[in-house]
């Protein structure tokens, strides 16, 4: 079970600033959309080329020309790129042939999809590398969150590991560990406690108890 | 009737020579959502800043984080940004209110949305401005087009303006224009011409004809 780092609401120098903070705790680090849209992939290569050991995923949210974005995220140095599986079968097979080609590896984010269940197991056919329930920034301020959804995605998804995210703090991680999903994706859980450092040990201590239990 | 061109796959010195080139047959330009990630908001803030009169969307394809995503936009330069139709009403509504206290439009790009004619309806009654039929790349190489979804919405919608985009060019734009959208959005069909100025007049001149008929 991985540790990933969510930022989405800071610069790229504050982002600098943060990971080298937590880094020695977190295992991925995410430049969320908000910090794709505002800089683009500047500031995707330059936390790759600060941090040149750290998995970096760019949260593109693809929903078409997936080859063609894979490409770029790719090149601008990103370890894995997301797909929103709100799209076509086609737009997330070039996705994935495209990421082969990089060596990089494919998240499909679940946010807003209506029958995930049924979608999930379609997704799980198409070669991904992950599959990511998740209660965006728009759902938490409506009171939803994404641990039902985690249960639903772990009964059927057979090839891809499981992903979640949105709003998890250091309180419901427990939660979220005993569904035993590989990869835990926080943001606001770590960016906005006093003492970032010590919020990512803390959830990184968590998650390892749960995997050597 | 107004006509879009969509710029993809070009950098903004050559997004800039392509506006040179054809701004006076176009109504609105967009910075498509490749250049955006590649880019960022600095694309569409150096396209405002040499056209101040152009119209600019900025095409983000927002899923979630819809009244940050388009303060930030708007903040760019942009006169009108877009949502996914696939996203939630939640993420719509905070789009629309946070573009009405910059005085800027929202576009819902219905891409990949399964029930087109329900959601159609739905978003119409949320207060944005255009409703967007579009087959994106990945769906054009793979033989689909947007022609019957536009007479869908046409049917439906009773507040938005409609638009239409995906693959049009100028063999096609007659069947477009009859179905009487407010708004059609071109690429390739002027991007990917010998002569972009005259293929941009003549679609202008065919939408013109429409109109005064």
């Amino acid at each position: 079970m991985q540790l990933q780092l969510a930022l989405d609401l800071v610069n790229i120098p504050e982002a600098k600033e943060l990971v080298k903070e937590v880094e020695e705790h977190v295992d991925i680090v995410e430049i969320g959309t908000p910090i794709i849209n505002k800089e683009g992939h500047k500031a995707v290569k330059e936390i790759k080329d600060a941090f040149p050991n750290m998995t970096v995923l760019a949260d593109v949210k693809v929903m078409d020309a997936g080859a063609y974005e894979v490409m770029n995220a790719s090149q601008a140095g990103a370890d894995i790129v997301t797909i929103l599986g709100a799209t076509d079968d086609i737009t997330i097979k070039g996705a994935v042939e495209e990421a082969k080609k990089h060596g990089t590896e494919i998240l499909v984010d679940m946010i807003n999809v209506p029958n995930l269940e049924q979608r999930a197991k379609e997704i799980d056919e198409l070669g991904v590398d992950y599959i990511c329930v998740h209660t965006g920034y728009d759902g938490q301020a409506a009171g939803q969150n994404p641990f039902e959804q985690l249960k639903v995605i772990k009964n059927v998804v057979k090839n891809a590991k499981t992903a979640i995210a949105g709003g998890i703090i250091l309180d419901t991680l427990p939660q979220v560990v005993d569904a035993e999903p590989d990869l835990v994706i926080v943001g606001g859980g770590i960016t906005g406690q006093e003492d970032k450092k010590a919020a990512a040990a803390e959830m990184k201590k968590l998650i390892k108890e749960k995997v050597l239990a």
